[in-house]
Parts: C-alpha cells; structure tokens; sequence
C-alpha cells in the first residue's frame, strides 16, 4: 500500500511547504470569504461601477462614518509621544487598557468595576480566537457551537489552533409556545456534547455568539445562565463573542456576559469585543479578550507578541473612548437610529418581495428566508441561487456559509446607505420574479410565507415578515430618509 | 510506570489550559524579554527618575524621532476615507504594497521592478517569523542559524510554528589571515546540518540576519551567494532577516538578497524587513515579507488575517515612504550621521574602560568584550555579571540572550541620546572598575585586549578596540554634539 504522507510530504516539498503549510495553503476560502474577494474585483461604486457587485454580504456598519471621521480628526488625536513609536507591553498600552476596563464596565453593565489587568489588547477579534483556540485546545479537540452561526470562527480556530466545530444544529421550526425559530436549549447542547464524546472528540469550549451572528436575536439572560452552568458541569471554556454588544437597534433588554454578579466558572469563561462592529472600524484591526484566568492570560500574552497593535492606534482609541459626552449623546444614539432605520428599510423592501426574516435585535444584519425560491430543498439549489444572485452584481451570504442545517436561509447586512438597499431590493426584484423559472411559485402574496404561517403568536414571535409595516412599495423606498 | 502525559494533563486541566497552552506559558522569558522587563518596572527618566535603570538592551533607535514626528505630522498624513476603516486585502492594501515594492527595489537595489503581489504586509516582524515557521516547518523541524544571534527568534519560530534552531557555533578566535572573529562558513553549516541529521531532525531552513544581529557585521556579497547555493543543494529555505537593511552607518558595501540578478532557488528565498528599526517605530507594528513562491503566499495569506496592520497606518507609511526627497536627503543622510557618532561615543567610552567591541558597520549595537572581566569563564559568571549591572541600574545584553557559546560578549545598544551614553558608561565603569574585586585583572591599558592581539591586521579586521581613536576621555564626552 503507497503511504499517503510520503506521497503528500512529495508532492509539498516540490512547492517547497511543510505538511502543515499544504493543509493551511488548500484549505478551501470560506463562502464569505469566497463572496468578498469576488466582490473586491468588482465593487459597485455609484459613479464609477454603477453595474458592479452591491455587497450585502460582509458585515461592516457604513452608517457612521461621518461621526467618526469627525471624532477621529479632533486636536486631541494628534498626539505623537516617542513611548507611542517605541516597544510597549504585549499586553496592550496600559493606558488603553484602563480605558477600555472603565469603558465595558459601564457598557456591559459590569457590578464592579473590571480589571485592567484582565484586559488583552490584540489586533483584532481573529487573533483572540487564534491564541485562545492554542492555549485552551490540543490540535483536534473540539469546541461546541450552535449553527448557524458565523462560519469565520472555523477557520480562525483551525489555521493556528487546528480545532474542530462540534455543531449543535438548531432549526426554524418552531415545537411549542413560547419557543422562537433556530431556539438554543441545554438539552441540544447535551445532545451534542454526548455525540461527540462517542466519536472521540475532546471538546474543551463552548462558543456563543451575543448578539447572535447571523440570527440578528439576543440570548435571554436566564438561557446564558443556563448555558454557563452546562459548560461548568463538563468544565468546558466559554467563549463569549460580544463583537456587536452596542449595536442593538430596539429596546430589547441585551445581557453582557460581563453584568454577572458571579459567574459559575470565572477561570474558564472568556469575554471577546472590539472596534470592528460597534464603531464601523474593521480596518482598525482592534479586539479585546477580557479573562480572569491568569494562567491562560500568561499563556495568551505569550503569543500576543504576533498580535500587537500600534501605539499611535492604541492612543486614537483611548482619546475616542474617554469621550463619553459624545458616545453618549452623539454616536450611540444616532448610530441606534440609523441602524434601526436602515434595518426597516430592508426588512420592508425584503417583505415585498416576499421575504421573511427573523425578528432581529441587534448586529448588523437579518436572517431571511429564500426557501421558497430554491428548486429543492437542498444546498446545491441555495448555492445554485447564490451564483444567480451574484450573477445579477448582488452579494449576500448564504446559510451554508453559517453551517445552518436548513438550505434557502440568507443572511443580508443592512448598514449601509438606503440608495444601495434600494438597489439591492432592486436587484433581487430582477432576480426572482423576472428572471426565476416558472418551477417558483407566485410570491407575490404575504401570506404565503411558511415561517409567518408556522407561528403562533405573531406580535411575539421571532419571525417578523414586516408586512403589516409595508405602507410603502418598493418604488417609495428611496423617499425614506436616514440620515 | 506513571504516565507524565496524563500527570501533565490533569495539572493543566486544573489550570484550564490545553498541554500546548502549558507548553506556551510554561516557555521561560528569554534574557531579551527579561531584562525589558525589568526595565520597565524602574525605567530611567532624567527627571523623574534619575536613578532608574538606564536600557542599552533592547534594540530601538532612538536618535531620529524629532525627524520621524515631523514628518508623521504633516497634512497628508490626516486623511481618512472610509476604505481605511474597513476590511481590506489581507495581504496588504494594494497601493502601500505597491509603494513598498517601489521603495525596497530602490533601497534594495533590486536589478528589477520588485513585484507588490510578491509582497505581504504584516503587524511586524514576529508575524513574518510565526506565519513562516508555519507553512515551511512542521512541529520538531529545524531551522539552522549561525549563533550568535537575536535570541527573539527562538521564540517567534516556536510559539506557533514549533521549529527549534539548530545552531551553527561560531567563535571569536581567528584561526587564519583573511578571518574574522565569528566568521561564517559553509563548512561550518555543513557540519551543522549533518549533526542534526544524525539527530533526526529535519532541516528546513536556514536563517540569517544581515546586518548581523549582534554582530553588527555585513555579510559580504561571496558569503551571501554561497550560503544561497548550500541552502539549494539541500532544498534548505532561506529566511534572510534584513531588518537593520538601512540603519548602516560606515562605508561598508551592503548588499541585499534582494540586489542579486539571479538566485540559485528563488522559491526557497524569503526576504523580510520592516519599519521597526530603519526608521524608529518599533511601536507601529509593520513587517513586510518577500517571497517569489506562490504556494508559499497562498498558505502565509490565510493566516495573514491574525497579523493585519490598521489601515490608516498603511496609508501614513505609504505616504511616508513615498517621499523619496526627504528620506534621502533629510532623513537617511541625518540618521547615518547620529548613528556614527553614537557608535563612536560609546565605543570610545568603551576603550576608555578597557572594553574592545567587534567592528561593526550596521545595526544599532555594538558586541563588546566583557571577558576579562568574568570571575571565571562560564556562562554563570556572565549572568553574574549582568545582574550586577541591573544593580547598578544598568541594561545591556548578555552573549546567553544570543545564543553564544563563548562566555563573556554583550551586545550595548548605542542608538540612544549623548547623555545617556555617557551614563552607561559611567554606571560601567563605577561597576566594573569601583566595585568588582581584586580577582579582575587591572584592565586600564588598551594593550591587554585578549581579541585585539590575535588578529594579525589591525587596518582590516573585526575587532576595533577604538584605542587609537579615543582622544578624549570619558570626561569630555558629553561635550561631543550628536545633534
């Protein structure tokens, strides 16, 4: 029998990369992945691209720039001190840090004031992932996730850490009163953590997203509570991903993992945010890992030398944070009311068209449902729509791309300007009822939507088709004004 | 017989880290990182601190920030779009790569147009390290360095890429005409690499710093070309470590990797340099890696997501590099100038000590012969004496931080204000020659210097004991203008 490693370490020397390198250089773009580099080779831009690809599929907040931009280019930003240029503590300016502990203190609602010293400042949120998937896991463990959910953690714990998901599938259908679409309970939790065990899988964390990406809903306070005492029964890490904490646009009550006046497990309970979400900076590349556990922060700080940000950007954001006034009374609520704004446009330019989403909350995003335009129920037929989709210049991200188990959800970021909605609208109008074949049924009318039909109490349930909202069609949308 | 791997395990369990995260955090600080340590806790500060450790160990050029400032705070560095707050290539934003590629084929001396998709921006020079150790190496792999050498790399390769160095012993005794003190030679890689294949390691890579660090030295252009050839002839890599490229400061000839107009293996060539030293912003946090090899950029991109660089840092940079007329003829031509007078005020201060150092043309240290000055010639009389410099709040790096198998060399960084020169060299000489015992031989006259005498060609050698140069004494040497 020919050895497989021979033939492979073969073949990767030619290329002249280690075994490990081959795995890391063919492992496959994830869809999203997939979707911003075809993007990047044709950007819609209203003046110069007019017929390229509108992205809708890459979470950024493009609704504050302009406060931003005014805050960023404030007298007291330019500051540069010889300390700023020179080599500083791995572990983040100790500056930055104590503003950033004062500021998710009052942020995420914290009963005493946090620590600066738990505080690990690194270049944005993949990196948390990265050393926290090393120093928590062996290569091979797993970590538990309920999907959908953001397809991105795969690969950013797997290229350092060589962790596997441990998926628990959740699903739309909803079984009783009370209950929501894609419902996290323990007991799906236990199902998955027992499965795994049988396959030999060491699994050493839980992951939970809040606010869920791409689900757009909240985590009920008492279902994280249940959740954190799962994980402490099988003393498994948790991995709580706050990145879009401060981007709840309703009045749903958000609970930071961080406002607990006692967590069951502090030492392996593990709290992530950053810039990217809640401010619009993916390019300043800042994410904050939060943990009390000295061991894994020495462990963490070790490798934080890779994940260093720069001084002059550490200062930037210490002068941004330390303005409350205007967080408070400019950015924050002016930032809720465009994304609020932004999100019915969508949803109701989505329920024209005949597309329910998940009543959302918070992120940057909603969870549509195109199942009723997918040939079969299948994935080839929801990636099939995807290339349909692109093929008409529109990005959006496939469930797939989330490991949903239900092929024809969508997920569709709203925050951007209410021209590129409309056109989005626009464009998927084109797609589906001008140019789907006749297999589609007619969907033109609200009442056909599965997911409305299937639940029971309408003014409560998780799944807003917005139609009684619409007062406008598609064509008025444009007179919606913003900002 | 107990199992130490389930021992292991159950102590780490107890921790909450993985055994490769016991593995991380139980990995002892190098010297490097040690001494930093400490000096931060008590640094130096004229006024507030007078009697804070002075840090001649850690390795920033400090003589050019007045330039740097200026330059960083000129209107076309305040610019901000919105592209630059959101996500953007990995790999690097096209135009600062492209700028790159432009300013490394002129400073490089390339014989053509240096290609921006052969070149990848990254949050420094340790991600360069990590994100290579990664895709050339598997666990266990080794890579051979010439020692001495920047300890720092032990750890950048290890972390996450788990490579261990297979050195390469080098010695300051001179054995022939035309020999230097810690000469390189093919012959000496050869019988390296053929003692760690009986040792089954794998060899993967060869790893050189020019300009030498700590060395100081240059790798003369034959040199270079014949460790490319040896690297080919055993598909070895070569990682070629050109951090210090600009920071030369005498009329020695410097020649890139990147200047030559062939290579004997082009897809086992990788070049890296970065913003850190040649221009003072160790804090910025920007390295760039060179590599024709395509596989090898599809594999390092994948993990460049953990290492990116803000994007308005791109910008300021590209702007700063794009401004040929000030870098050659404000900035460059100044730096040259304070580097050499730095380095001649403390090798004069030096030899006034009885401290010869090995010459040097690049860099921003010096490696200085402390051996007359050991208890007895062991590594532990090094330590000895490091730690009685930090008593008398002095910082400087021991030959062990560098992997040196003589006893006895230290590397002083030189790159700082006249000043505090002059106070290394008063703090030296109150330890050295106050408070050392009756066992250290009388060091004051020159003519005892154990490496000046073995070498047979003062004009041309290594080691300048800057005897003759020295016209004044240590008294006098504040009064000597840097700028």
């Amino acid at each position: 029998m020919a050895d497989p490693s021979s033939c492979e370490e073969a073949a990767v020397a030619e290329r002249g990369l280690s075994a490990r390198g081959a795995r890391i250089a063919g492992r496959g773009q994830g869809l999203l992945d997939e979707g911003f580099a075809l993007y990047v080779g044709d950007p819609f831009d209203g003046d110069r691209n007019p017929q390229g690809i509108l992205n809708f599929g890459t979470s950024e907040n493009k609704l504050c720039f302009d406060l931003i931009q005014e805050r960023l280019t404030k007298p007291d930003m330019y500051y540069l001190e010889p300390h700023l240029l020179q080599y500083s503590d791995t572990q983040g300016v100790k500056s930055f840090r104590e503003e950033i502990a004062r500021f998710l203190t009052e942020y995420a609602n914290a009963p005493t004031a946090l620590d600066p010293e738990n505080v690990i400042v690194m270049n944005g949120c993949c990196a948390v992932f990265a050393t926290l998937s090393a120093v928590l896991c062996d290569p091979g463990d797993g970590y538990l996730i309920p999907t959908p959910y953001y397809g991105g953690i795969n690969s950013k714990t797997w290229l350092y850490g060589e962790m596997q998901p441990v998926h628990v599938p959740l699903f739309s259908e909803v079984s009783n009163e009370g209950s929501r679409p894609f419902q996290l309970t323990i007991e799906k939790l236990e199902t998955a953590l027992h499965r795994a065990q049988e396959q030999d899988i060491r699994v050493r964390a839980l992951i939970l997203i809040n606010p869920h990406n791409p689900l757009g809903d909240i985590y009920p306070a008492q279902l994280l509570k249940e959740c954190l005492e799962f994980a402490h029964r099988y003393k498994l890490h948790v991995i709580m991903d706050e990145i879009y904490m401060l981007s709840v646009y309703d009045d749903t009550t958000f609970t930071s993992i961080l406002s607990f006046d006692s967590l069951p497990d502090p030492n392996r309970t593990h709290f992530m945010w950053g810039f990217s979400k809640d401010f619009g900076m993916c390019g300043i590349r800042v994410g904050v890992l939060y943990t009390r556990n000295h061991e894994i922060r020495k462990a963490v700080n070790q490798l934080a030398m890779f994940h260093g940000c720069p001084g002059p950007v550490q200062h930037v954001l210490s002068q941004f944070l330390s303005d409350r006034e205007w967080l408070n009374n400019v950015f924050f609520p002016t930032n809720k009311r465009r994304l609020k704004e932004a999100q019915n446009t969508l949803v109701d330019g989505l329920a024209e068209l005949g597309i329910p989403v998940l009543k959302s909350s918070g992120g940057l995003y909603v969870w549509a449902d195109f199942r009723k335009f997918l040939k079969s129920q299948t994935f080839e037929a929801e990636i099939d729509l995807w290339w349909k989709l692109l093929d008409e210049k529109l990005l959006i991200s496939p469930g797939k791309a989330f490991c949903c188990y239900e092929p024809g959800w969508f997920r569709l970021v709203f925050s951007d300007s209410i021209d590129k909605i409309c056109l989005c609208i626009k464009r998927l109008q084109q797609m589906l009822h001008n140019k789907m074949d006749n297999s589609i049924p007619d969907c033109s009318s609200p009442t056909e939507f599965e997911v409305a039909e299937t639940v029971d109490e309408p003014s409560a349930n998780y799944v807003n088709t917005a139609v009684d909202e619409v007062s406008e069609g598609y064509s008025n949308l444009k007179k919606i004004a913003v900002f």
